[in-house]
């Protein structure tokens, strides 16, 4: 008997209550019982985003809703910025691609995080560019982007900011209004708590007037149509009323919580993380890891590479991720974001080291889960 | 206490085994025990289109899946003929104006069925159409389409047949292969036993071809993408790895009942339907009925309207479906796709004939019940 433990950035561990609110007889979703569950379902979502703005849900992936907030606030021609350091800021390039519009790049290093004043640069020397396109986590690398600068130098340039938050709503701190984040995407399976399969976005109004003139021709991401059937508290289309369902229980235990605890429960979660990697000698991959994740470089790829993350999901139950394109075998990724506490840490933390002594790339027994405990108790 | 019974066409009952194996601990999509489930689910849908073709998994509603359709395997411009008999055929007609093709439309009357002789003249008429667009049941009226003919006639013509079996797949019956119907869509929530949330397309060998070469840009549901993360039994983006997980307990309970037993349930259930609606001197709506849902005359329209529906909701929790657009309060609609028996029919009839006699239409106690049981038992 094994237990088998997600530490895997998406989909993470759900709580029980979710699963089971999940499974609940199935709901009407144009009856008034769905209405009032999807009603308190968005005002719960407003309260993680800390936004007034209008929230949407897509029965989709994060994928989705990426390709909606491309499909709803650029037209084909529109010069946009966007920002890549890894897989995700990749995918808005290729969205952005697709939908036809002028790209411009700004390429970081994968394991950097943008420069809000090579940002400043670009939109300054490119005028016209409509959006700037950026991730909150770059899940590929575990790097935290700077938001807030970012929202401050594209508001500067007229540029709407738009936001990849599927890592890192709900662990790393956004202030969606507060900042200026004119459009933030995310999706239902990591912090949030909840199986696959739910897309968000949330608009402020600055953003809201852009869609509602886009002349984009758009049928299932249509933003307008959404809008409407939000009023009334309704989707155009047929929502995953059960994901719904459970997607509710985990936002009351999130809000019940409190977003500064959130964000504070994920700083202390990824403090003690860093701490336990970096006693046992080994290196955090990025210059600025992100709360909800930790990306390890894995000191000898030549000898243990993609091995690593393998051996310790068959030999200890416990799922790392390993690294995508260039950075398979090079690194592996810890989650904590969402349904983790201190304890989850230390297990993670004793699978490392178990894995590293077992296949002879080092002893460093108890040393990172010290070190761990170290940051928990003080 | 009052039992809450969904007699609506989706999203339909779903059985407890079902909403148990959704509420699984999550698994990651990338490793290998959600392959072996994806491989399992994919085959197991295969026995249901009847088809050896390719089948797809979005996270999506259904009408995501018709986006899927319209956007691979038409390109701007092309000639499609869209069949509309009610409000799915409409939504066909508003993805194919919206995706810029050339729309023939072929308008027949609410309730109605498609002729394949008028299809074929129309196809005669028009040389160059690439694809005909069809619904196999249109829910908002409850007419089952001839799709069979309307195969045979397309092919003949040189075009694709494209069938929206969101209602329909695994309660009327439909031969993807032998028929030679080119494309299939269909969703979750509806005789498919699962919850909302997944959109699902059969491809034939015939369709694959076009979808591979055809030119008009797409992300989430490019399907070229989608094939080549099937080869691993994998999908592109993230997957709604719970409702999948649920889909396959549904699946197996369908292919374990086999699906020529699947439909003459289904038959048997419109037909006691039908009989004990007759019996209570009410009219069925549509000239063709499919065998997954009744759509029956509201007898006073004037004097009891929408207010029908609400009633058997609020006083014997028996959740039918009104009717939509023009049919608002002229019909209401009772399903009986997927996870329906003979005696859950009973219930709803007999709820029926109480609502009729609670709002002073007509007094038919137990007229359409024993009509139905008549049935049952021969």
């Amino acid at each position: 008997m094994l237990k088998r433990r997600l530490f895997t950035p998406g989909p993470t561990e759900v709580p029980p209550e979710t699963l089971a609110a999940g499974a609940r007889p199935i709901l009407h979703h144009r009856k008034k019982e769905f209405g009032e569950i999807y009603t308190e379902t968005v005002n719960n979502l407003k309260k993680v985003f800390v936004s007034e703005g209008e929230v949407f849900v897509f029965a989709s992936s994060g994928t989705g809703a990426m390709e909606a907030a491309v499909t709803n606030f650029t037209s084909p021609g529109d010069k946009v910025l966007v920002i890549e350091s890894g897989k995700f800021g990749e995918r808005w390039k290729q969205l952005c691609g697709v939908f036809e519009t002028d790209v411009n790049l700004l390429e970081c290093r994968w394991g950097s995080s943008a420069d809000p004043a090579e940002v400043e640069k670009i939109l300054k020397e490119n005028p016209g560019i409509k959006a700037v396109f950026s991730t909150l986590v770059e899940t590929s690398t575990g790097a935290l982007h700077p938001i807030e600068e970012l929202a401050s130098v594209s508001s500067s340039a007229g540029a709407l900011l738009i936001v990849d938050a599927v890592s890192g709503l709900g662990c790393d701190r956004i202030l969606t209004d507060e900042w200026g984040v004119d459009v933030v995407v995310s999706g239902s399976q990591k912090a949030l708590m909840t199986p696959p399969g739910l897309g968000f976005i949330c608009v402020n109004s600055r953003a809201a007037e852009v869609y509602r003139e886009n002349n984009r021709k758009n049928y299932y991401w249509d933003l307008r149509k959404a809008s409407k059937s939000l009023e009334k508290f309704q989707t155009p289309y047929t929502p995953s009323v059960n994901l719904i369902a459970g997607l509710l229980a985990s936002l009351e235990s999130i809000n019940s919580e409190g977003m500064e605890n959130v964000w504070a429960r994920h700083r202390n979660l990824a403090a003690g993380t860093r701490a336990g990697i970096e006693a046992m000698g080994l290196e955090i991959f990025p210059e600025n890891p992100a709360c909800g994740l930790t990306a390890v470089k894995i000191p000898t790829p030549e000898k243990i590479g993609s091995g690593f993350v393998k051996h310790c999901q068959d030999r200890y139950g416990i799922v790392f991720a390993g690294g995508q394109a260039d950075l398979k075998g090079k690194i592996f990724r810890i989650a904590h974001m969402g349904y983790y506490d201190e304890l989850d840490v230390i297990k993670a933390l004793a699978a490392v080291e178990a894995g590293l002594r077992d296949l002879g790339e080092r002893d460093v027994l108890g040393r990172g889960v010290k070190a761990a405990l170290e940051v928990f108790t003080t």
